[in-house]
């Protein structure tokens, strides 16, 4: 079966949103998926934070954050807990790097669980990664 | 035949010139290559936008966007331009994010069309990606 | 045997660091990896440059390069020149891009040569990534 692994190291709301579009694209042709949050990406896994980050590239046509969050939604495109949701449902695993938690004081408690099937270092990426077929980092 | 696609997801200077050397490089050894352009990297393909960009990284040795074209024409390393036209005479494919397309308000007509070979959503880019040796997110 | 190709575009420590830990641990389980320093990231091969750089999203939890350096210290992760030192030792190899020591004006001299296998193009690059099962862009 087709497989994919995405590391999620930037935390930025851009970035993590693409990685969960193209993940649920993937996951819906079919595939398996695995993303591995580490560095500022695990911030993302930290309770109610998800949508609470930054853009990579601010004001190009004044677009901050909730200026992106208001024209995605105009545009019908789902917001990032909804995209979660769905790459959940979808079969998707999440990977939490339990060296960034280490580094960034950072405890399961302080996680959405519900959203991690393993904790682990980068031995267990590693791993999923010799059986993807594609592979990135984001 | 070997196949390569790059999520084009910054709209970065130095960012969209190494997706374009890279992808140069490996059309012109017998590969096939599709540019996914998405988010700030779809602002590129706005008619005389490509290379009105800011860089990833400024004050590095003085290198504002300025400097790093007139140091690049020093050393004989092809414009954006000219690298993009490279691209497309090399055979290289383009997708135009039509999400994006939809949250910035970009029309077609906005749009260099003469570079793009498809407009489409995610479950395009999975689709060549399934196909695909090397996968890249720039 | 299991390779991998990883571009490091980025000079920020923090991306530099995930590239060398992925490396680290492709290397450890049994893999071949090529690292291919390009635009920012050569910079870090410049000698006695590895670790002064900056990180790519500062001021999260108040966290700069000095605060980030010291809480890795404290949970055990190896300072970025023990990595590098870790990664030559599992037979890692790393190719300096020409282009951008000529765009940015560095010489062979400047760089800590006794780390770099190979000077070349981006045809050098594309050659490993034709053989790579694994390839990222950081």
């Amino acid at each position: 079966m087709d497989k994919a692994t995405i590391v999620v190291h930037s935390g930025d709301l851009d970035k993590v949103m693409s990685a969960l579009i193209i993940g649920n694209g993937y996951l819906a042709m079919g595939g398996e998926v695995t993303l591995y949050f580490t560095f500022w990406g695990l911030q993302r896994l930290i309770k109610g934070r998800l949508s609470k980050a930054p853009l990579s590239r601010m004001h190009f046509f004044g677009l901050g954050t909730w200026m992106m969050k208001r024209k995605m939604k105009k545009a019908n495109v789902a917001p990032p807990e909804k995209l979660m949701a769905d790459f959940k449902a979808l079969g998707g695993r999440i990977i939490a790097c339990e060296m960034t938690m280490e580094v960034m004081g950072i405890s399961k408690s302080d996680l959405d669980e519900t959203l991690i099937d393993e904790y682990g270092a980068v031995g267990m990426y590693v791993n999923e990664s010799k059986k993807a077929r594609m592979t990135l980092f984001i």
